[in-house]
């Protein structure tokens, strides 16, 4: 059973603003949940039109998780959770930063990337999609339990703390197969539209993933599988 | 002005087996549909939301288009265009194929991902999402003018027959990294779900993308960013 109260709520925390006011995301999918689960994050309610998925889970229709969802097709399983509270930044070896990407796919994909890759931090502009927008948790596929999305006013101040090199995914620049990454760096990966921000681009050394074809061909790559190549070039040889 | 019958055209384009019946597909997004006019693909009927967008184009106004959409947001371009006749298929240094991928981002993502990579052909198994789904041909920002898709029935066969190393994609198997790949290969990116079929797995060396968390993390990556992967690291030594 669903109370009033509990629709109201999951259908509210599609919007940032209530996520923000209330300290609360929902988040949907069988893996997805499982993770933030095992990872002890605070469930306050939580929905399965599967009986028996969890001891504290309560079965529903699934035209009732129709009803809930923020997807086109309803998940399995719906959970209301309790934003972490953050924990300070760190500076670590590799310190990887996105500037306005703004597609919730693209996030969540990154976030599993960092993931993957052993990180535990992203750093994000504050134009940055909100990592808990459903969407984005859904595509990180849990691995927002391990990494941590610190959301900063000025990410060109952020980043120059650091006092390391700062490297730039960008059209034009260096070849990433030709440049010795440092120990220590951070890179920056710019919005699916517009790149860079000028705030960012001129604290930057240019990198870029070679174009292959010869004569016309496409002009850009989407951020999240320019991520990929930049962070596997990056641990490859580490 | 959309007549009665281009409008039931194009919301019956949306399926499979109106595209295969009529050889027609719908793109949308300005950027695509510039593409497929500039490589010169027959475009049956155009609309857009802005004047003087092509000579060939109808102006109609967003509500229309709204109508006409295969997304939530409507694009300011849409254009019926012919499904070009099929090229042979050639057995080329790389060849890439996909087995069973399913949704329409990812292989959209592929496709732009051989574009950038030089490659002119992707192999996909019969039961790989159909490459002129308006979300394929948007996620490809049209480099599906560059990169023919061909579906074939057995996949395993196909590959077979370019005698030359197969290697699949897989969560286990070899480090990517630790594999001097032959000038003449084979890949083998399987389904999201299942990753790669039964009768393909038998015919693959498997080669993996090292995890790089210690301890718990995430438990694959998506196909579209492993196939990026897995691409800049066979042609970058190239």
């Amino acid at each position: 059973m669903v109370s009033k109260n509990q629709r109201k709520q999951i259908l509210q925390l599609k919007q940032k603003k209530y996520r923000l006011k209330s300290g609360l995301f929902v988040a949907e999918g069988e893996k997805v949940v499982e993770e933030l689960l095992s990872a002890a994050w605070e469930c306050l309610s939580l929905f399965s039109i599967a009986s028996h998925f969890h001891p504290q889970s309560v079965e529903i229709d699934t035209a009732i998780m129709k009803q809930l969802t923020h997807f086109k097709s309803p998940s399995p399983v719906l959970g209301v959770f309790n934003i972490p509270e953050s924990k300070p930044l760190l500076s670590q070896k590799i310190t990887i930063a996105v500037d306005g990407v703004s597609d919730p796919g693209n996030l969540g994909t990154i976030i599993r990337l960092c993931d993957w890759f052993g990180l535990s931090q992203l750093i994000c502009s504050a134009k940055t999609v909100d990592c808990y927008n459903p969407k984005v948790v859904q595509a990180s596929m849990g691995s927002i339990v391990r990494v941590e999305c610190h959301y900063v006013a000025d990410l060109s101040k952020t980043l120059i703390n650091f006092n390391k090199p700062i490297y730039g995914a960008d059209l034009e620049g260096q070849s990433l197969y030709n440049t010795p990454f440092e120990e220590e760096i951070s890179i920056v990966f710019g919005s699916e539209s517009h790149g860079l921000s000028e705030a960012i681009e001129k604290q930057v050394k240019k990198i870029t993933i070679p174009n292959f074809r010869s004569g016309r061909g496409a002009e850009s790559l989407n951020v999240a599988t320019s991520s990929a190549i930049f962070l596997s070039e990056i641990f490859r040889s580490r």
